[in-house]
């Protein structure tokens, strides 16, 4: 008897000590996939160090059981993506206003460094448009990579250094909850932003423009194209939308048919080859199509006495590097997760970070720029049927060899091909179709989206994701200043089920009582709209009600929603219990959890009213509420009588 | 039969409106508390225009029944509050380096605009130390008041204007949201840190300093005292000690016996009286005691002339006008909220707002700064008897009269006096006992302070208040970003009770399930975690039971605390879905919330679970899941036999 009604009495223990709290509040914060999950059962010291090297080594883990059959498949697709790296490596450069060898450098180093460090099995390293672009616009700002171009790419190389060490830190600091304040829809309308921006600018290289605007925004590339009308070249303008054209029906074709991937994924390089050939015989360039030019032979130079940390322009490689440092990890890690989704396997969003900011710190002091995993060359990578990081020692080889034998063939590339490789690359990440399943499910999250959309292509790209996660953050605290709350009904009277009423019309109240559902932490940034809120659904109860009859006698707060309150949120508790007070109305809470439990009883607020207050159930709440109401009535009668 | 089992299905109805949804969600962020809802009951227009008036001119409905009994109760707490402005008008104004004549005209002009549009009945209007102090020391780094007074006149001016401005502006948008934000931990910290420099610089007047820092930081105010010990005036420093003595006396005198409030509440204006004469007398100048000066009789004059927007000085006066914007509001509506809830009332924090800010805006054009509702003279007020705002123009008719007849008596008071009266009113701003409080309740809020206090008095001010609020902001970030999530059990076998495994141990999970609750907005700031911990509690769960026998089937997860959910979160579900799906596990839905399913039936991720994993509650949900568990086990012994 005495365990059973044990059972069901709430909690009073005494709180937790600080130091259990904070250590349980620091683990779910910092480590909520529990990282060292398998290293802690293990007994062993020698397998736990083991484990250890694993973890932080991925690659110590797979290479002892590599083979030559896995190699086999490696092998195929790290020459798939190589051919992939080489069109967009000198794309991406030229878009980032640096010499396309950089593009075929930064193909080299970070893949070794991330097959190394890096978790997934199936992510490809390679540049990205966005951050190409995003760290040209926003150095321009400073210094002109044509008037300057060496100061210029020490700059970049500046950024990329920054990016990688905040990566690192990131990673090493285990903030990778930071990175989940990019949310989806700011992803979608800034890379949708950055596309259009990004494929208005290759109208330079259609029309074979001499001249052109270092600004991005859409009003100033327009500008720029239709101001300079008389450099528009016809003889460029048919060679591109022929390429483009080209590209745009091998996408189609691996659209139709997913088996065909291989066609879209060769076809930049074979356009890279056919434009170099044309070039060289038709003397391209005298007919107005004008060409890559001189590239170096042999391998990466260092590059540590080009980084720039002069006063005078280094702020805006830290604002390139810490932008770029979160694109890059929103689409790496979000591709990493991807494939660990579909092929049932667990990631570590902070472990990555590590690897990316290794890869990324090496990368500056060797002549490369930022790489991350893009979407589209991890998806060939994961296609053309990847088993291990080795593609990436493949494709790195690959490079090398480029570098040390072919770069100089790459000097025909027109650059109208690059054009409309990468057109043809963006075009994809205009994902109109999310934009609409947006509006369809959450309009505000629609408006974020929007907000980078036209933020990138009317503003800057920087102001554009800026605004947008301004809304979102918003948005975050409005949640938290104005938690959801509801006034539960009884949904049928056989039955103990209390649900909101606007949601089940059906649900009915119980004479005398106010069941109220609080969700969400109470705390100084809502508890005084919850204050107003639970003083207006009693005046507008009392309204409702017979005053003769069924006035209101008991408030009943199902407080088990109520994840943890802080000392304004107690001190607000105290301020409705004496407003009922007055209104002789009793306060009775149901169900509060441990974090709660923790703060009323320091804060005296059980003390206040009475341990008798406060029940494990709304069933026996409205038990004991029923009973005294009913003896209450007894004894009015008896004493009217 | 059928309407019984339609009562215990989840609504699967069509989500509401766009136009609805958005139109609830404008109401509960901007009119929690539904300032008019006596308006839309009345029926009559006419009734309905004299209810609007009296909601936006709160006069008009007390002042036709007013009578003289009232007035009686308001006179004699006018006089009482009267006798307290006129010290501390002076004294807060030499705390903002400005004229003394400010501070009296300061209590003539705006209590009579709020005793006009002000709701509380309680409140006194009057200066506050602690934006005296801060305005002050912002503008101080422009312009120097001693070099350039009535240019940093000028500049007060345009700061008061400004927090006018801003006042009224949150109170016409409905964004007293805002000012939720300064929490009490906030606030605690930054009066603490205030007061403690506001009496570290009345060191200066009563030793008698001539030399002083304009800094507020104490490093920089205890080395100006300490560097000027040849300045130490110990005539000045006793005359300061005994009054401050006297001072510090008649506040014992009104804690130990509260019905004698009176004596502390005219004590300041004693010590001026006393002051005045013993200075006239003695001739106080010649032994070192500095006198506040010729003080000019007359009234406000107009100051729109004084008004300065010069872009070189602009940025000061903002910053000054903002903080002190929002302090002035925080301490205005929290001291009308205790009166309201003290009396059973009820205060709209919105409407209260654009009194202040009505009263600063017209303060500005007559030379006064900046005023508020504070915290001690509106106590006074109360004790005094106050009934309605009529005391507020009883204190302004002594003000006239004041300032027409008596101003150049007050020429003798000697500063150290209005120093004694400084220190003896911000010393309880100390609240070193709501620290201890925060303390042992929440170490969060105690850091909160802690930041706000340090900051204050190592740094600044400004600085100080902003990393407490940051602070605060990152808090209710991680709320929202790491949301408490547990494990249910059930209590006892024979009732359908489930709780928190780490709060009840003593109850059990089910068989071969595992039971989640879930709380706040799933979305994008916390999507990715809640996959991790879900993954992890289904990771953990299977390595606890027996692989063989009670592997995981079903993952039930309890919604009811999901108060909404956004695309991102939506795409997290699908994500998770999709893990267990590979692993076998079902998942199954738990009493969802109107707009969780709002968003989940759009986003098709009903559709792809089925209705019928969708539960209304936690019992229904484990008997159906219960039931094919069973059959599952039979199937099996069947095929096995």
């Amino acid at each position: 008897m005495t365990g059973f009604s044990q059972d069901h009495k709430v909690s009073f223990k005494s709180p937790r000590s600080f130091a259990t709290v904070f250590k349980s509040g620091i683990k779910e914060t910092l480590f909520p996939d529990d990282p060292f999950y398998f290293f802690k059962k293990e007994p062993s010291s020698l397998r736990r160090a083991k484990l250890a090297m694993n973890y932080f080594v991925p690659a110590s883990e797979w290479l002892p059981k590599y083979n030559s059959k896995l190699f086999m498949y490696d092998f195929l697709a790290g020459i798939t993506i190589a051919s992939l790296a080489i069109p967009q490596g000198i794309s991406y450069a030229k878009l980032a206003n640096i010499s396309p060898i950089i593009g075929l450098y930064s193909s080299f180093v970070p893949p070794l460094i991330y097959a190394v460090f890096g978790s997934s099995k199936y992510i490809a390293i390679g540049t990205l448009a966005a951050s190409s672009m995003l760290i040209s616009s926003t150095l321009e700002e400073k210094v002109s990579p044509i008037d300057n171009p060496d100061l210029f790419l020490g700059l970049v190389f500046t950024a990329t250094l920054i990016s990688g060490l905040l990566q690192l830190a990131l990673g090493l600091l285990r903030l990778g909850i930071l990175v989940d304040f990019l949310s989806h829809a700011t992803i979608t309308g800034f890379m949708g932003g950055t596309a259009t921006l990004i494929c208005l600018q290759q109208l330079k290289g259609i029309f074979g423009l001499k001249h052109f605007t270092t600004h991005t925004s859409i009003v100033d590339v327009l500008r720029a194209v239709f101001s300079h009308t008389d450099e528009w070249r016809w003889q460029s303008a048919v060679v591109g939308i022929i390429f483009l054209a080209f590209l745009l029906f091998t996408r189609y074709v691996k659209e139709k048919r997913p088996k065909l991937f291989w066609v879209s994924a060769i076809a930049p390089m074979a356009c890279v080859i056919i434009g170099c050939v044309f070039a060289y015989f038709a003397h391209a360039e005298k007919h107005g199509i004008q060409i890559v030019g001189e590239l170096k032979k042999g391998l990466n130079p260092l590059s540590f006495k080009d980084l720039n940390f002069d006063r005078k322009y280094i702020s805006a490689p830290i604002r390139a590097g810490v932008i770029t440092a979160f694109i890059a990890l929103a689409e790496g890690i979000a591709i990493g997760r991807s494939f660990a989704i579909m092929n049932n396997e667990q990631t570590d969003g902070n472990k990555e970070m590590i690897a990316f900011g290794l890869m990324n710190i090496v990368g500056s002091f060797t002549s490369c720029y930022l790489t991350s995993g893009p979407f589209s060359k991890s998806a060939v990578n994961y296609n053309a049927g990847a088993k291990t990081a080795m593609t990436n020692v493949v494709m790195a080889v690959c490079m090398l060899l480029v570098l040390l034998f072919l770069a100089p063939v790459f000097k025909y590339t027109p650059l109208v091909t690059l054009s409309a490789i990468i057109i043809s690359a963006v075009v994809g990440l205009i994902d109109y179709q999310k934009a609409y399943h947006l509006f369809k499910t959450d309009k505000f999250d629609f408006l974020i989206c929007m907000a980078a959309f036209f933020g990138v292509i009317f503003i800057s790209m920087e102001t554009g994701i800026m605004i947008s996660v301004g809304i979102a953050l918003v948005r975050a605290l409005l949640y938290v200043a104005r938690p959801t709350n509801c006034k539960l009904g009884n949904l049928s009277n056989s039955m103990s089920l209390y649900r909101d009423v606007e949601q089940y019309p059906g649900a009915t109240g119980i004479p005398g009582m106010l069941l109220l559902q609080l969700g969400s932490p109470i705390y100084f940034a809502n508890s005084s709209y919850l204050r107003d809120r639970i003083l207006r659904y009693i005046r507008e109860e009392q309204d409702i009600s017979n005053p003769e009859e069924n006035d209101i006698e008991y408030v009943l707060l199902d407080l088990g929603g109520v994840t943890s309150i802080d000392t304004t949120g107690v001190e607000v508790l105290f301020e409705i219990q004496q407003n009922m007070d007055a209104k002789k109305i009793k306060m009775i809470l149901i169900n509060p959890r441990l974090a709660v439990m923790e703060k009323l009883i320091p804060g005296k607020f059980i003390d206040k009213i009475g341990k008798h207050s406060v029940f494990l159930s709304i069933e026996d709440a409205i038990e004991a509420c029923k009973y005294s109401l009913k003896s209450l009535k007894e004894t009015n009668g008896e004493n009217g009588a």
